[in-house]
């Protein structure tokens, strides 16, 4: 039995890696669960999956739990709650499907604690991707990634011709607005923008998704997670988001990973590699398919892309801020407070007041992250 | 330098592979070269690669080859020739491009050798598909397929998931014949099926691909290579030919190899597996791409896919037979003796008349495979 944490497990990827357990019961055991704010759901799965440990955001929260759980179970809360699990001895795995920055010290820890990270959060890895990365080379520990194209990358990466990789080609839904023109773009509601075509995700990653902004964070995460420079890895527009991701050799050929889309797919992968287990999550049918299509990003119309490929490469602290300032301006804009084609504008403004610097620790990186959020409200104030 | 012989050096795969040689020049030296009726470009080839033996189909081409070559080199002829260059010591490789039958007790003979083969011939696998494959387990020897759904297959198949395969989804561009209505069908001449919209290939397989019967063979080839049940072998319409071929695992996930259609990536991989060498064949462009789309084959339209599956099922030498009757009918068929759609009716009255044999020696296959073209032909005469 695979012993597994899951930082995030009322999250959309946390509810669907529960799923992925209760398909293999005799397989994994759930030691710890880690939750945001949804009390009763993490209630809810304590009860069903038994855990020694969980935690929750706030030391309130902690303490209503207390009253709600009759399970014998320790509670802790907080950011150092996620620590705490994340350095539990003995845990095969540890799923961090946490969202944005806070993602990043429990991974860290982890990683320090030798135990396989299944990393389902791409703002560990654009924040500090180097830090990451090394210490999972110090520790000799191994990140298998959650997210559709990187975990698509992952099974078409063939160890012994990770040199011969030309190109790397994340697909893209394009999401809700790939036909919308300026105007439409100009009038978009949070309403809309949280309605994927053909994703279900939580709320600020489908933001990111509908301006692209995801794939720009996805392509600094590729960059780190396969070592691989920011001039071979390419977009491809795919709305029907059958091929998650691809691969291209310097032979010529291409390998891809294709599949429903169904987070349950590479949540299983990264649980069983290197093995495939037979599942029941739908199946693709190629004879019903039909047509599916590539075009090429349209830059102009979603800046956020380029801004997060320009971040990568300018190298060192710029994807932190980046990803900070984007954290901040995909809540102002959920919250009604910007609209959306506002959130790449704020990026950019605080971008430009951002020195890079190349050498740093983790603690540069959370205060970083700080200003990064200052700067993109003084940005909005003063706009 | 990796030493080579290349069977049918003169046809489409052959000349293609000397491509493929002329572009790593430093690495391949071909020893042999065998032709079936093409001297002047056998003699042509002798120049510039400057091969130990060569074989031509007969005697008298032999003894005019031998009038025309300068440089000093072994003539040999007639299969017996091509045994020989199958027996050559000290080779690394055998690529077996010759068409029909006729590679199989080369490719024999080159496994009993210890010579890796690169195997362009499926007719070989799909006569004597047991025996071809007991000898390269009891020999240890690797055949690594050219065919590019094989070659897409191979590349797709992880080694450590063999057993988690759920589907192999053999791709077909569904020839020039895809659309075409039953009266279309009735008028095909042989100069309409040469005509394939997407691949540069010999007459015999062109004419196979009209059919669909070419993917019936791949069929049974994938059968034998990969060990996989008919049962979980599909076929589906995918007019591009941009994805090769597929491999659906038992968790959902689907990996499968795309390239330009250029039969010199597949033989190249034959070449340097597991490496991949950087060459300057074209490349799959996304962006320029657009659609592509998959159907359902009409197996109605193309009786002699359910044929070829037929024959695969019931196994033992139902294959040599199908093969043998085909490669016949074929042959009247570009004679313009019979009918396009006589091909699989002819085939299917010869299959009729046999009864499968299931334990044979390489004997019985040649005999059965001569009794299929003397079958095809009285099938023909009594029509």
């Amino acid at each position: 039995m695979k012993k597994i944490v899951i930082l995030g497990s009322t999250g959309s990827i946390g509810r669907q890696a529960l799923e992925v357990v209760d398909a293999f019961p005799e397989m994994y055991q759930i030691v710890g669960l880690a939750a945001g704010s949804n009390i009763s759901l993490l209630a809810e799965q304590v009860e069903k999956y038994q855990p020694q440990y969980i935690s929750i955001g706030s030391e309130s929260d902690a303490l209503t739990l207390k009253s709600l759980i009759k399970s014998r179970v320790e509670i802790l809360s907080e950011e150092k709650g996620l620590i705490e699990l994340a350095k539990l001895k003995e845990i095969d795995l540890i799923l961090v499907a946490v969202s944005g920055i806070n993602g990043l010290l429990p991974t860290l820890t982890a990683l320090e604690n030798k135990t396989t990270v299944a990393l389902a959060n791409k703002e560990t890895i654009v924040t500090a991707g180097s830090l990451v990365l090394e210490k999972a080379k110090k520790f000799g520990v191994r990140i298998i990634p959650v997210d559709s194209e990187h975990s698509a990358v992952f099974q078409c990466l063939e160890t012994e011709n990770i040199a011969a990789v030309e190109k790397l080609i994340l697909t893209a839904s394009g999401g809700p607005f790939l036909k919308a023109n300026q105007e439409e773009l100009a009038g978009v509601t949070p309403q809309m923008a949280l309605s994927h075509p053909n994703w279900k995700m939580g709320a600020k990653i489908t933001i990111d998704s509908a301006g692209l902004i995801n794939k720009g964070l996805e392509i600094i995460e590729a960059h780190w997670l396969f070592g691989v420079p920011y001039e071979k890895i390419e977009v491809v527009i795919h709305p029907q988001s059958v091929i998650h991701s691809m691969v291209q050799y310097q032979d010529g050929s291409v390998l891809a990973q294709l599949g429903c889309p169904d987070m349950r797919i590479p949540i299983q992968y990264a649980f069983t590699y290197p093995q495939r287990l037979l599942n029941s999550f739908p199946r693709l049918n190629f004879y019903e398919l039909g047509e599916i299509s590539f075009t090429k990003p349209d830059l102009a119309k979603f800046p956020g892309l380029s801004l997060a490929i320009n971040a990568g490469k300018t190298g060192g602290t710029m994807t932190t801020v980046f990803n900070g300032a984007n954290e901040a301006a995909v809540e102002f804009f959920l919250k009604g407070r910007i609209r959306f084609m506002e959130i790449p504008q704020i990026i950019e403004k605080v971008m430009l007041q951002h020195n890079s610097v190349k050498d740093f620790q983790v603690e540069d990186i959370l205060e970083i992250d700080q200003w990064s959020r200052r700067k993109a409200e003084e940005v909005m104030a003063h706009r």
